[in-house]
């Protein structure tokens, strides 16, 4: 593709996302298609010859479109966002144009320093604890998910507890980690992952706000101890998936750091919150964890994949997950001036994923950040509000933040038909969980463009729907 | 950001892209920037307000463009290539532009499709064992790095060896992993990740044209079985990155299947050469391989991330790295009709990759693909007799693909400098590796738009260079 067409097509592209984002309030949210439907509708065979990029994009209209699930629809309330923005989209487009590959600072340096860089500007934008600056002890990296960054975070707390000889002679059984029962699947995912075994994962009591016991944290550790198992990691969260519930950090912290475990603490979605002085009580007690992650990819504004992990220790994450191949040597790396950020994750290969942050937090301004952020906390508080005034309905419990978990009072059977109604209208897209053993439904405002008016309708149709169905019941 | 605005800025950062591939050759290849000096330059705090798209993109060409090793300068020889092309660029810029997080099929129907479709498309063009299309035992999924793929494999090995227990009560110290002595160091990393240990694993000898010595393999296993060791993986290489050696995969196959272990085939870079029917014998012998991958983001035209990972036992794959949550359920998962790579890979999100590789297979043709892979091997071999002519040089082994290993016959200091020299002069860059302990520089032929003249040009300021030193020496 010469220079002029890609100028030609690219307007093309562009176009077409503007007109996307024009017209995403038209399309069902949650895809309609069957399984199967999507590719019934491809050739069974790569072309042997070039086909013309018009070809290609109006494929992405008709063969394509019917099975995307409009994550950016501001009617879009599943799961945690992930959400994204102009400046996001364009910073991304010029990281896939530089095409570099920065897995060590001499095959880009610039792909390292501004990574470096933004990572510190967001320990001040969210007041987090200075030992994660890389100008202290620690430092920061963009990993690809929360679940990558609770695994690396894992892996260095298995090293720690045995000073780096799980790396050299394998991992044994005697391995303990400890999460909250309400804490997210990758914590059992990676427990598995690093050999350290599903049956040594600790799942902690939670309080009646689904906040983890650390009493029961103690105890368990102490059992453990007494059993001659090695403690060696916890997994605290800051808004839990299920149901934002926050971890107590004080508590857990002290725990930890008496009996030298690693302390990772997972704000995935809820980390955001902290760009505003009012919501920076989530990270009380930061200060005494080792590690820790926020995912500017779910309410940051800043497409997937952009993970901010953060370690304390910088030194203990590298020795767990450096390698020194020949062919990798170079100058710089040997100085010991640079960072080559291989080592801070699993993969050796990165793209340069900090542009579309330094975008991101350049076109909004810590103050225009701070501004959406406050307004979808606002927007899910309101919502909230009309659930508990409305006697069909019943918060499963109060929201901390932006994620309103309820349920209509009619039971699991009617809750199900509820959700499966409002996902199949094509309005508005929510998932559920399962809270005090019962079904619950989740509504999370994140999304870019979700207004007032898109959580009003959402209430709305909720409640219709509910209507017609405790009808027939 | 308005869609007007999108619009405006996208043209500008399309324009500035289309720029810089026409200015790119007047670019010095390597960075000359040294350590913290991007980083001097940029604010200290994050802006309090907004600030003009316009200022952003300025500061890419001021601020950031010194920093960049330019990977796609068609005078980039280092390391392995990181190619990518226009139909990638806007395929890539698409999948920004949509934001799904493919994590489930139902949060993306098209995103999983597209995939696994895209995905048999490739065994057909790279002629792999039919047991890797989706319509049989097995199916593929794209990872962001081999290093990922193969950490995949390992645990998949792990798990299988032992009927799935190390996943519940933990890895023990008996496990045994295997690699050449050429293998790429993510195989270390993975096998210490995994919890199996350096020591566990065993670095197998090679031949003098670096690919495993099979019988040594044999032995390795029969005495850590005599001991009572539990061999689980094999990983076999089909392009060492040191290089290019190819393991003798029917020998290594055999040997894994009489002793039930997985065998793992990383053909990062060379497996895109077999899209061309003369250099498919690299795969010769796959067809007992349990797992594969290729990576289209090297030399495929298709920017990172994107490693093709192929399994022939898909069911071994997902129970290795299944979990699920309540907030996950849903009833297209649970209808076992669709596929939800979340249980493909370490993360759980993902975004929709598939649109930029199926852009290039589209934009290039079969035809195009095969013609560009053509094209550097050839130029490769071209440089490999210029090389062999000149008797201050020397081939370190003759090179069966893309990627020459060669050196001055003046000893390793001599290349040391010659390497220095040509890097620092902005020319070109290449990297180095250690073969027959012995300095040996590499020269890979692999980014998009390099042609005759630029190895050509190559190739006298390597002998100009290297003249220079003579003199002194």
């Amino acid at each position: 593709m010469s220079a002029e067409e890609f100028r030609h097509y690219g307007r093309a592209v562009v176009d077409w996302i503007a007109d996307y984002y024009e017209n995403i309030e038209s399309l069902p949210v949650l895809s309609k298609v069957e399984p199967g439907q999507i590719r019934s509708n491809l050739p069974s065979h790569a072309p042997q010859k070039g086909e013309p990029f018009e070809d290609i994009l109006k494929d992405i209209a008709e063969l394509i479109l019917p099975g995307v699930t409009h994550w950016q629809s501001p009617n879009f309330f599943a799961f945690f966002p992930a959400n994204t923005s102009g400046p996001a989209i364009l910073g991304d487009l010029l990281s896939s144009g530089l095409g570099v590959q920065g897995m060590l600072w001499t095959t880009s340096p610039a792909c390292t320093e501004l990574e470096t860089h933004v990572l510190d500007w967001l320990v001040e934008m969210l007041d987090l604890p200075h030992k994660f600056l890389s100008s202290e002890s620690g430092g920061g990296v963009i990993q690809d998910a929360a679940s990558s960054a609770s695994l690396c975070a894992l892996l260095s707390g298995r090293e720690r507890a045995t000073n780096f000889a799980s790396n050299e002679r394998g991992c044994n059984t005697r391995f303990v980690a400890y999460t909250s029962n309400q804490a997210h699947s990758s914590i059992e995912k990676a427990v598995k992952i690093a050999g350290i075994g599903r049956e040594n994962l600790r799942l902690v009591d939670v309080d009646e706000r689904f906040g983890m016991q650390a009493d029961h944290l103690a105890q368990l550790i102490e059992k453990d101890r007494q059993e001659g198992r090695i403690p060696c990691f916890v997994a605290a969260t800051v808004g839990t998936t299920s149901s934002n519930g926050v971890d107590p950090l004080p508590e857990i912290g002290e725990i930890c750091r008496k009996n030298n475990i690693w302390l990772h603490v997972d704000a995935a979605m809820a980390g955001t919150a902290a760009l505003c002085p009012e919501y920076r009580w989530i990270h009380n007690g930061l200060e005494m964890a080792d590690s820790y992650c926020f995912n500017p990819h779910k309410w940051m504004f800043t497409n997937f994949d952009c993970d901010c992990f953060y370690v304390a220790d910088r030194g203990a994450l590298i020795q767990t997950l450096s390698i020194l191949p020949e062919y990798l040597r170079n100058k710089a790396s040997e100085s010991g001036a640079v960072i080559d950020y291989r080592d801070w994750h699993i993969p050796l290969g990165r793209r340069f994923r900090s542009l579309k942050l330094w975008f991101v937090i350049r076109h909004y301004g810590v103050e225009g950040l701070q501004h959406h952020v406050r307004r979808h906390i606002e927007l899910a508080q309101q919502f909230a509000g009309w659930v508990e005034q409305d006697d069909h309905f019943e918060l499963a419990v109060k929201p901390p933040l932006n994620l309103v978990c309820f349920r209509h009072r009619g039971g699991d059977e009617l809750n199900q038909q509820l959700m499966d109604q409002l996902n199949r209208s094509g309005d508005l897209y929510l998932t559920q969980t399962s809270m005090h053993d019962r079904l619950t439904l989740r509504l999370c405002v994140g999304q870019t463009a979700t207004e007032f008016r898109h959580v009003e309708r959402a209430w709305k149709k909720i409640q219709e729907i509910a209507a017609e169905l405790e009808a027939v019941h």
